[in-house]
């Protein structure tokens, strides 16, 4: 196939690439683009062996023993902090436990408990759908009122009355991007609380979550961290309110002293208080080592890649897809995106279908999006004009409609 | 040593016992006795074989399309029914999902909204603390009084002003048992709903939830159910109390269509609807694993070799132990006992230093416990010989009293 910007001048910016070793940390399959990492992190390539050695020596052998001697215990904390890291955080400000769902129950309470005067949360229409399912079941055991706006409405919509704005900061579906800074100061401006979700946000660009002054922030350990199916999530307070707040989910983890085994609850002073139950132990130790492809990497080079990535994917789009049926559901502007392009087509779901089946592996969402998602750890240009390619062709030559991708199958 | 039974004689007992080659089921350090199943139950030896599929297949090559190509995404109602099997469920009663502590708020918020007219959730003093810690929150977020009062008046506190009953079968301190099937029905009579906590029972004794009638219950999957460090905890709900229960933790894997990614929330009409968040999967996948060492257990005869095993460890230490300082804390009565026996010493803590030190693991509960778990499938008549020889020496030669067992560290 020929396109108007060639293979090799794709080649030619790999080669030049800063970011291009940082590829060979993970372990893809040779034969597949993958540009769903923004719904699955690939694998970091050192993973399993960490993980042998938990189940076999720390399990296996160290047993119980293993929460002190091989420092299980403090691995929420310790790998929160690492991610704090990548989200502008400080240290003491951010754990892992649970998911994202969880921890925005407790957040969103323990938000409504810092403003007893005021009884609305602020959501948006096209949040991904559990944030505003979380906010609903908060609001009714709450006594508030859960005020869903469209997203274009958000500014103007953060009065005197909220009390919190609970906002996800790339949205999931069309890669459309909140200015922090701006919602965060708009928030404070009138006394309301913001929480932050960051599901599409860590991993692939730098946050400035306390640059910005932002209260809380949660997201998810298996997108852009990499941390491996259902990883668990973290959760990030920011330091002037950990003193001060009460969550619901009052887990022995989260007590002063849960060895003590006392019959009250005593909030940690820490942060170690957003915990409930026993961490998902495997899955912190694969978060916490799959972390370990952030080495060395300098977050705004890492954006710079996103930012190219995303306009090249545009740009071919834009020239190869003409009269195709295809639109651009994502901002134009890379300052208004995240990490991530999706288009939009009526034959949507089989056109995934057909693209999945030639190994490249993007995601549809209803009711007709085709989603790709740019890890700039590993994706490389040439997988976006291939990408483009298989597009052009699959469209053009209507190989979408065909009974094997029409059918629908159960989808995640 | 010499003791009044001998070794030989308990070495006969596993000479005769069927349940003898489930121990080349687990991966064991061959110089311990490991007596803390009740902690953190030991490696099924074919698990590390799983995870590394799991993580090189399914995730490196498979990647996001693992959710389908692998059964990831029916993994937690798989692992569900189970577990089921091992608690006189029925199929599609039982889920596994998040931790016990975030299992029970889910469970006990669902139960005060089918209880309108009443306000009281009863507990226990003595209960795990987490339980109580949930309950209260519980109780402050709905409006309710969480009433403790003493495991002995617990029968004679259930009345009509008692929505839910919330007890742990069988305690985690003393290993003492309730009376599933006595309490279950005393709550009935008087309308109220009863919760089972089933950390220290599922996997070690048959538990008859259906039989019984009961309502809720939730467990752990790491203690004797061998899902290793922090696996995800189960939840079970009755299936007449399936259609109508509301959780607050409605995250989008709980909803009837979650790929449908709907603005409002719809429970899903099976069990799923207990789900929350995207499932824990490495650790989803490692208790589904770990269950195998299940197969072909009769669950009688665990039953019967874990009160053989408590039986002549009772024995021993009556005979061997006396005049040392060690008191009992568990029942000597089996029927009132889980798969523990507790001892008391005013020196406990350093008396288990000394004893882990000499490789023989169970653990210290403050202020004075002495715990030992007794899982049947690994756990043999000679270990139960050989820690109470080794106790006995320990204590008679006063040879905890050292400063490297004297001295705190942090304990799980």
């Amino acid at each position: 196939m020929t396109l108007t910007i060639t293979w090799d001048a794709c080649a030619a910016l790999d080669a030049a690439d800063t970011l291009a070793h940082c590829r060979t940390r993970f372990n893809l399959p040779a034969d597949t683009i993958y540009l769903d990492g923004n719904s699955l992190g690939a694998m970091p390539a050192h993973v399993p062996a960490r993980m042998k050695q938990a189940l076999e020596h720390e399990w296996a052998h160290g047993l119980i023993r293993s929460w002190n001697d091989a420092d299980w215990y403090p691995a929420p904390q310790r790998t929160g902090d690492k991610i704090a890291k990548l989200i502008g955080a400080g240290q003491g400000e951010v754990i892992v436990a649970d998911s994202t769902s969880v921890n925005l129950f407790k957040v969103l309470v323990a938000a409504t408990r810092m403003q007893p005067g005021r009884r609305v949360i602020l959501a948006e229409r096209t949040n991904f759908p559990t944030d505003v399912y979380i906010a609903s079941s908060v609001a009714e055991m709450t006594g508030c009122e859960l005020r869903c706006v469209d997203p274009d409405d958000v500014l103007g919509a953060i009065d005197e009355t909220v009390a919190i704005v609970s906002l996800t900061h790339v949205n999931y579906k069309t890669g459309k991007r909140y200015d922090m800074e701006a919602v965060t100061r708009r928030a404070h401006e009138v006394g309301a609380l913001i929480v932050w979700d960051l599901c599409h946000t860590a991993g692939a660009m730098p946050v400035h979550l306390n640059a910005c002054g932002a209260d809380f922030a949660v997201g998810c350990g298996y997108k852009y961290l990499n941390g491996g199916p259902g990883a668990p999530a973290f959760v990030f307070v920011a330091s002037r309110h950990l003193a001060a707040i009460r969550q619901p989910l009052t887990g022995w983890h989260g007590h002063a002293k849960p060895f003590e085994f006392t019959h009250d609850y005593a909030p940690h002073p820490a942060i170690d208080r957003m915990l409930t139950g026993t961490a998902p132990q495997l899955g912190v130790i694969a978060l916490e080592s799959a972390l370990e492809v952030f080495d060395g990497v300098d977050l705004d080079t890492l954006r710079a890649k996103s930012v190219a990535l995303g306009n090249l994917f545009i740009t071919l789009a834009d020239q190869e897809l003409v009269g195709l049926g295809c639109g651009l559901a994502s901002p134009r502007d890379a300052d208004q995106r995240g990490s991530q392009v999706s288009l939009t087509h009526e034959a949507g779901y089989a056109i995934m279908q057909a693209l999945i089946a030639r190994n490249v592996i993007g995601d549809f969402r209803a009711p007709d999006i085709l989603r790709f998602g740019f890890a700039p750890l590993y994706v490389r240009y040439v997988d976006i004009w291939d990408t483009i390619a298989a597009l052009k062709d699959i469209i053009a030559t209507c190989a979408w409609n065909a009974p094997e991708f029409l059918a629908r199958k159960s989808v995640t």
